[in-house]
């Protein structure tokens, strides 16, 4: 369930006109832009960019950047983009900084669906004349780089049919490889970049069953790793994404040094999916409501939009 | 160019109704069949067997395959399916061999477009409810199963935009390997499998430039490596499909026993696309027609087709 609270009927029309109000003149009235822009899905979202361009001749995205400024600036700009394009943007960021963001690269991959992560691949191309795995592979190397490119190329299949004979022997072959340290093994790589979900499913509930533990658990090892972090998000992702994302909220409120691209990242992405169940977990898991340790971590415009993201009422 | 012709203006429904004339009763007018689905295109062809559906409640394709036989048959079935879907076949077919036809599966993914790959994995797991590279990783191992998976998930940048500098320093990169004979080299197969056709282009050009020799004369060595040879496939698809069409033809006809199969393959897949063209590299390099080459080797309805295929007149 989401936490976005969107109207169903707006006018593209008023709600770009309000936004060229709170832009014009002296300062902006950054309360007009979040009550607005905060309160619309990506549908609404992509009609008002339409909508101010017609109406205006100028580019709504680049007005909000020359008016914004800093982690509210970053944050509204990701909120108003169509989720494929951000995806890209984020995909983009992450392969382009000194040390990639692997896990980035990896969520995206692993936590959209296979249509979902195809258009993310045509919107990294519209946007850089690159293919995102072209970008993925020049920044990285070895078994690091195989699994990467193999999870951002996947196209898994999406339907319901799974194969309980795979499952019980893949669930020994991941077992053997993790029994014997031997995380690379090209058959992991093989099972965890071309199986399903449901499959994967499967195999990782069978493995629980013959073990008595889940693989999660298992995949310990050196935390220099790089690979073996990689291989652990992956399957942290495919396994249980509500979870992950709750995991990586938690990380980034509870360090010293709030991590402001995770937040923004988690809370912008999943606004308008799943952030209703991330948000039951985060408070199960924290004993505090994601809304109150977020209100206490953030300030200004930053926290007044991820508030209104998070669902609370005006 | 196509060889295939086919009118503007028909109506599916008499054509739907001429086949069923043809296949109804005791014996079936092949002639009629051919006169018919030889001259449709694809969008024609699935009209047609929409409108059959329609009036007759039963599977136009599956009375054809009751009705005909041999590689007339076989020829008709390929050629009768939409182009995604008849590759996701084709590709099914290679996977599924004892000893998998890797070339197939290699020419699928370099000759098609990045769109029309997408399409054939999305008509893969329509039909097979599994990935595309789900079966290929499944039924291949090592390197060679690296370079084959990377090549069906493949989603290339099909844009103009190219950069020179990436070429130059990539066209040395694989002269290394090759003059190492390291082809397996993992930098060999990021550039293979994730660059854009025409970056590679220039990347191959430059290295003919420099080296004074095509990167394909120098993929040689032991013919016995199954990895060079789907690696020597892959590069003569990326850097010129008629070529490489063209000699798959010489190679189907030429041997001892015709090669159904790749005869069938290339002149199905190809006529509504560039047969024309390949046609005519293959009398430039052959000296002989290739509708006369292969009216020689092939006979009865089977021949009347793929000759209809390839563009002979009435």
């Amino acid at each position: 369930m989401a936490t976005l609270i969107a109207p169903d009927h707006t006018s593209a029309v008023e709600d770009a006109e309000k936004l060229h109000k709170a832009c014009k003149g002296w300062g902006t009235d950054e309360k007009a832009i979040i009550s607005v822009l905060g309160h619309r899905d990506a549908a609404q979202r992509k009609q008002i960019r339409l909508a101010y361009e017609d109406l205006y001749q100028e580019d709504l995205i680049k007005r909000l950047e020359s008016e914004l400024s800093g982690d509210f600036e970053r944050a509204m700009y990701r909120w108003i983009l169509d989720p494929a394009d951000r995806d890209a943007v984020l995909a983009n960021v992450a392969t382009k900084k000194l040390s990639p963001d692997h896990h980035v690269i990896v969520e995206i991959a692993c936590t959209r669906s296979p249509e979902e992560l195809l258009a993310i691949r045509r919107a990294y191309q519209a946007r850089y004349k690159r293919s995102l795995e072209e970008d993925v592979a020049a920044h990285t190397k070895g078994d690091t780089r195989m699994l990467l490119v193999a999870l951002v190329t996947a196209f898994r299949y999406d339907g319901e049919e799974i194969n309980t004979r795979v499952a019980n022997s893949e669930a020994k072959i991941l077992y053997e490889a993790v029994e014997n340290k031997k995380f690379n093994h090209e058959e992991v790589i093989r099972i965890l970049t071309t199986r399903s979900k449901m499959q994967l499913m499967a195999t990782f509930n069978r493995y629980r069953d013959d073990h008595g533990t889940s693989i999660t658990k298992l995949l310990q090892g050196d935390s220099g790793d790089e690979f073996l972090l990689v291989l652990r998000t992956a399957v942290r992702c495919l396994n249980d994404p509500k979870k992950y994302f709750e995991k990586v909220l938690r990380n980034s409120i509870r360090r010293m040094g709030t991590d402001e691209d995770a937040l923004t990242r988690v809370i912008v992405t999943r606004a308008e999916k799943d952030l209703k169940d991330i948000k039951e977990l985060y408070h199960k898991r924290n004993s505090v409501p994601l809304d109150q340790a977020v209100a206490k971590d953030t300030s200004g415009d930053y926290k007044a939009l991820l508030l209104t993201l998070l669902g609370k009422e005006d």
